[in-house]
């Protein structure tokens, strides 16, 4: 069931960056992710214009690239409580986070997924609602917008062990669905992508035997034209790009994947298939991962397999 | 929170054509709904191709044109039960309607809404899988799709009075939230846009002093350019247009209003706002219905408040 | 034969508006045209940002609203010199400009047409290539546009009586092609659109009893897409809007119609058929105006017919 | 001046495939050219829904794939006449191809650029209108296109020697306008794109040492989302990538490249800057290369240089 656990959506992701100011020409020009505080650790916050909470990109300027943490935003403290129980008896090992430790933000519970990778439930975030538009008549869209116009950050994909483990994590304390899968002929999940409400995918994973990988954080765009001028953008600013615009196999969603100053990799994309609990995971053959990935050239490009530790 | 109560979706509407011949070059070869079967009783059954389950609409030849009631699907039986309950408890009349009144589909709860309209609820229907692509190594879409592709049934947007009660329904018994309203100077909601999922809207009603009115029952397209052909096609079939393509300032989809042989309003549109638990409605005042309506032309045209019985 | 007698293109339109500062927010940020010079006179010159030349709009503050002129570039000052002598010979009414009459502009042969509208010839203006991208290694379209981004002047549609003595004038001396008409069943043309190149139409005329009335001037739009966000800033700026998003049966270019603040009509549209001089013109029954006009509504709406002196 | 000698645009090309069943499938049912007739030595004729003449492309069965020859529509049978005179003149090869060779097509003037390419130049072909639509009031589109629904036959990229003898041929004796080229820094043209109308290009020529290689024919599409079907489409029918979606620096079109089952390359793209005579030529260095041929991946792909004999 949708949301069967509390748990809403994915809110907000860390983001390690070798260069803070870099790194902002980046995610605020040129993905046109709006800026809306720093805190005394130098961190920057930003968020989509769609987005009702206050930030749910920090970046924070370290030696190594790679992603902090993700964290989803539950319906209650309640919630946040209740899972908390859940996840220490599944095994994972938990960090209370106290609040204002991200700006604006409640107290927070980390937890590492057996893949490898730091995850947090919060529930509390201040909400300074849509950039430029507001609740109250709203226009269309904000007409001072930059760059890509990215809607909101709306999943990451992340490569590590223990796909079954995880998913089963996710599945059983958070109350994720099963998506969309890659199987092997011999029955090995190799990909898994999961989804805590419409969209074809919150959170996804793939099978690598380092834990704790990072892929790439997404954020939403409205339509393949904008996908298009993407591509623009990322040519014009000689942005390093890695494939699109393209299509997915896998959610069926219209995408273009580029890095960051740093070397993290992003995606902007739209479309997509949506997902009700009542549907069953839509399966792809291993031997046809290419297509899966990238329905168009129908093969992975070599650097599809790189990852940030 | 969504789906809190364990409705999860639009699964049906039945409406009442006077021609069911006609309807079928309509619903079927311009709307691109594809037709999954007929009954001993002559009424027919379709889908949008994303869709799972096996029918969505359900066309019944009668002297006068209008919805017979719109089901909602539920995860399950136990749901079902739980909310039958509940209905009855808040006043509503219900009426038990056996398995297989609908071919494939489940018992279903009929109740009727404050608003005057006949709505179910059911948690059994059979599945078929997405049309043309299945659940295994599924391609982008099918190639054999005509007229408008409709992907789904999305929506009704109903008139009728007692509001204020037809809100407190939703949201109470059946776990709705309310994404966005309409509300005169002095506080009276004139219209109440209500989700069950991340939708911007599952069901919408007006205000109207006679209940029971059926405005429109809308299907969702995947982009602008298809709200494009669709006028085209309306044209090319000689098609009685209502309004569009245009944007609505509610929702912020893109749309165009266009009647079928008996007169029922039918919607295609794309894209539109989405919703989380934690949102705010939104609001517009009630002196700027014509652009909360029809974005770009900012007045209602006559024909926006007739409805059928 | 295209340009068969050396002329190019629409090159520029001098319009009248009642406020020169209000006419800018119009003109440069609601519909994106690039500021690119004011003369002694107050006149203000503009461009869409594809343009190479200096300038292809200019505003002159007058007490009415409406046309002054519209202007073709020719190949050479040699075509303008003979295409004088056969305009006279024709028996049109001619006016000598003198250089610098419009900034940066040659000399222009300014004749009245049949349907009472002035037009000029010219052959000489200052280019400054096409905006923020230039000729060498030119980006896909500059970062700093706004608005509606209107990529260049494209056309105008007049009103005005003799449309056939002005066809024969524009075929005959100007070296235009008929593309499209609009016939009454007893042969008389009513509506008229020219071409001197590829596109749809250079400039049309529709049968009107009081000559030199001015309808719209058109600017082109590189997508649909951007239709859809040309009818959002039309309805955020508070600007009037005649109709639209629809598109033309006639050329079947998508469009909108909306009024600068002094009352004229304005169109910004993409698409559209393209010509060929071996193409027999299309020909629409008059009794499918409204079809032929708006392909969607398949009605005039009464504004159609509102034009200015 | 455009089309200063009479020659309109490209007429037709003449593909040899290894299987004319095989081709069909490719060329009619997956691109949606309208195959129109065939003549007794098995040729197949076929066109895009838009085009006015019989027929744009023609299929020849044969040991190798290929290019036979491109031929360009000039507007009367003196100008053929004319043409061919100052061709031998020029020095070129000339062969006359009688009549009805190509059925219901007039007369060739067949001769050879310095690239080693077979040209022919003819006036006359049966027009047949617009396939579903014609003259008379037509619709936007005909409801029975299949596949990528390809406009028209565009433009053909060729390799080859002597560019600049050839560019001589083409502007001083054809009449064509040098939009585009490559320029190395002693300059050299590596790359020129000629155009004889509006569009940026009718025909392009790449350096290269061996004469009379064939790089690919192109077709226009309507928009981008009509390249992102012909994406999803080449994937679903397992035909083989060469590379995007993407846009090209070049003229600035959004294009996707792919090969018929004999190994030919097509390209089908929509948009692209246009061109008028007074237009300085736009120039790329030859160290900007990749971006001018794929302007988001900024470098060639291997296969870009694989060309046909």
């Amino acid at each position: 069931m949708t949301m069967k656990k509390g748990v809403m959506r994915p809110g907000h992701v860390q983001i390690r960056v070798l260069d803070i100011d870099e790194a902002l020409v980046h995610y605020r020009d040129l993905m046109g992710l709006i800026e809306t505080d720093r805190d005394a650790e130098g961190r920057v916050y930003l968020k989509g214009w769609t987005e009702v909470d206050k930030f749910s990109v920090v970046l924070r300027e370290a030696d190594t690239a790679g992603m902090d943490f993700m964290g989803f935003k539950c319906v209650s403290e309640a919630v946040v409580d209740q899972l908390r129980g859940e996840l220490a008896e599944f095994g994972c090992a938990i960090e209370d986070v106290p609040a204002e430790e991200l700006k604006d933000c409640g107290r927070r519970v980390r937890f590492t997924a057996p893949t490898g990778h730091n995850f947090e439930l919060y529930a509390t975030k201040k909400q300074t609602g849509r950039y430029g538009v507001g609740n109250h008549n709203p226009e269309a869209w904000p007409r001072d917008l930059t760059g890509m116009k990215a809607q909101r950050f709306d999943h990451c994909l992340l490569y590590g062990p223990e796909l079954d483990k995880t998913l089963d994590l996710f599945r059983t304390v958070l109350g994720f669905d099963l998506c969309e899968q890659v199987m092997t002929p011999d029955g090995k999940r190799v990909a898994q992508f999961l989804t805590v409400g419409m969209k074809a995918h919150d959170i996804a994973f793939i099978d690598h035997p380092e834990p704790g990988k990072f892929h790439h954080a997404s954020f939403f765009l409205e339509s393949w034209e904008d996908v298009l001028k993407a591509g623009d953008l990322i040519s014009m600013t000689d942005t390093s790009i890695d494939i699109g615009p393209t299509r997915h196999g896998i959610t069926h969603g219209s995408t273009i994947y580029f890095f960051d100053p740093s070397g993290n990799r992003n995606e902007v994309f739209c479309g997509g298939d949506y997902f009700y609990p009542d549907h069953e995971p839509i399966t792809w053959d291993a031997d046809k991962l290419g297509k899966a990935i990238f329905y168009h050239d129908r093969v992975l490009n070599e650097r599809f397999l790189t990852v940030l530790t």
